[in-house]
């Protein structure tokens, strides 16, 4: 089922890995974070500016493409990496997590779920089948099982109907038609209760995939809980194969998890707070609007490569942010997805040259200490 | 008064022309379209794409800038250039035209004008030597002159009015401190009243300037009157100096004022269309909402070699639109200058090889034939 000569484990340091992961449109090196490309677009970047701070792997979102503008016309276009200018990896997730974060009316059953589509109130039924469809269409490296994404606080009884709606779901998707070289990985659930997750994890590896993913987390649970449970579940799965967190992106967060075995991890955090006006630095945020930086002509991280550091003055971002324009989202935007990407990149040289401690104790120092 | 030196004719053929102007950051080859700045932002668009797309020179609103950061802050952060990462040339207006069509409450003297800042509603004064320090600050390659700019249907006394202080207020600019290097251009008004115009143009040339501009038109004028006294008025112009049209950027009036003699010209439309998710194309506007192109896998425009057309279909450039993503603002922005840049080269290349009338007559068909 799985495919082994398509993931390599370069080195370990603790639980840390790096890790080198083959798809169909090329290698990418672990750890990675992925940038999250809603529509088919990350929102206000264009291709080329991802290429050149280094991303190697873009998400794509199987639900919101699902909806607009479908997987047919996007198909009939070429597929994915055609239709929005990326020609490297694309992993899609399965649109489980919007189902159940976004939808208010829906009905689950154990074939699939109805809900009501953001964009027009419309009924929409998404059974495994159709998520595995959509992502064949689309022509994704990666597909994501579809998976019941319970609430953070729910019962530990709906968290394990859950679970094993979970493992039943991704048998049906594993029976599905994939896309061309097409990945496939399967998605552990079960809370913050570590004897749910061991269950999921051990259903879900007997079904076999090419990666496993740690799903339902990062949803509103306690943080420390997040952590324990993420490490205590990666350490349940296999060595040989990726381990996938869905759904984290700021810096702190992003270092525990790869500390805990994580390789891959995307989130739209980097370019929601560039749209905000916010920027990610190694010594923590900064509020782009604050009048303390009308003068400052430093650039955001004076640590930073990326190009937005390398050409413009806090003075003149805080100006776009303080004006609402367009060029100020972006600079930003990029800046923050640069951040993370070498701050992932940073992580992995350590792990290789075997002091991936003393580097997180650094970061995690540094990030706490707040800026100037 | 003038530097004769910064300015050569390469070539005429009719009345247009083919120059080459001087300025302290680099040579603009004309007919040249001059993207405009606003805010210190081309709107959504980074320089790099400036540069790539051809951009010879920007223009930069004293207005706006003087009231949004403000030109002491922007001198002391090393100027307009250094602020806003492009180092090109730059021509920035006086502020007379903002001053004139955004003010809701204002009081014209001899001596200047007050109005309301559109940011906070706040009293603000503005004497032509104010407009002259705040461009010095800026430090622009080309100072515009203050000047008073009546309304298009204004009765003639007034136009006359405006055209005797517009030139009182020209010596009073003439008379101010430049930045190092800094070109000077004078303003010639008069409505669409060629006697008017020859009035003006006769005193502006008087003071002596560097370069002179057609003002006060393509504010609401009929459209045949406004090519009408443009050419009258160029003709009018010295051939040595270079001839500015303050506010033109739809694809029929450029061509038509360069066949009047014009050399420059600006205009907000190419991004303001973009922001909108309307195109320019050679042979007319396409608006993207249109479900026309929803499947369309054409480029915007296949004669076009920008970096939009050809990297994304028009299908995903109206899934953009129609999903308000920031990129398809982008992408539409860039791909309408960068048309308007490509016109205005071939425009050059028509006249230097002496055959622009066939050029003007053929490109004027192709926008009149509308897109399949």
């Amino acid at each position: 089922m799985s495919v082994p000569d398509a993931f390599t484990v370069d080195a370990t340091d603790g639980a840390a890995r790096a890790c080198t992961l083959q798809t169909a449109h090329g290698p990418v090196q672990t750890p990675v974070f992925m940038p999250v490309g809603t529509l088919g677009t990350v929102k206000g970047v264009d291709p080329r500016e991802l290429t050149e701070i280094g991303t190697q792997m873009l998400l794509g979102n199987t639900y919101h493409l699902h909806l607009r503008p479908g997987e047919e016309l996007i198909s009939e276009l070429g597929g994915l990496h055609r239709f929005m200018g990326w020609d490297g990896p694309i992993l899609t997730d399965s649109g489980g997590f919007q189902v159940f974060s976004l939808a208010h009316t829906r009905s689950i059953d154990d074939d699939g779920v109805t809900f009501r589509s953001v964009y027009d109130g419309s009924a929409v039924r998404m059974r495994p089948e159709d998520a595995m469809r959509v992502q064949e269409l689309l022509g994704s490296d990666i597909a994501m099982c579809f998976d019941e994404v319970p609430k953070p606080d729910a019962p530990l009884a709906e968290l394990a109907r859950a679970v094993e709606r979970t493992t039943r779901w991704a048998e049906r998707c594993q029976a599905s038609p994939a896309a061309p070289g097409q990945l496939r990985f399967g998605i552990v659930q079960g809370g913050v209760d570590e004897a749910l997750r061991a269950k999921s994890a051990a259903d879900i590896q007997a079904i076999g995939f090419d990666g496993y993913a740690i799903g339902g987390l990062a949803v509103g649970e306690d943080r420390d809980d997040m952590f324990r449970v993420t490490q205590s579940t990666a350490q349940l799965l296999p060595v040989s194969h990726p381990r996938y967190f869905m759904g984290i992106g700021d810096p702190e967060g992003i270092l525990r998890v790869i500390a805990a075995g994580v390789d891959m991890f995307d989130c739209v955090l980097p370019t929601r707070l560039g749209r905000t006006g916010a920027a990610m630095t190694s010594r923590g945020r900064l509020n782009m609007r604050n009048a303390t930086f009308a003068r400052d002509p430093r650039p955001l991280d004076e640590d930073c490569g990326c190009s937005t550091c390398q050409r413009f003055s806090r003075a003149y971002i805080r100006h776009l942010v303080a004006q609402k324009e367009l060029l100020g989202m972006r600079l930003l935007s990029v800046h923050n997805m640069a951040f993370l990407l070498a701050l992932t990149r940073s992580a992995r040289e350590a792990i290789v040259e075997q002091r991936f401690d003393a580097f997180l104790a650094d970061a995690l120092q540094r990030l706490k200490t707040g800026t100037d």
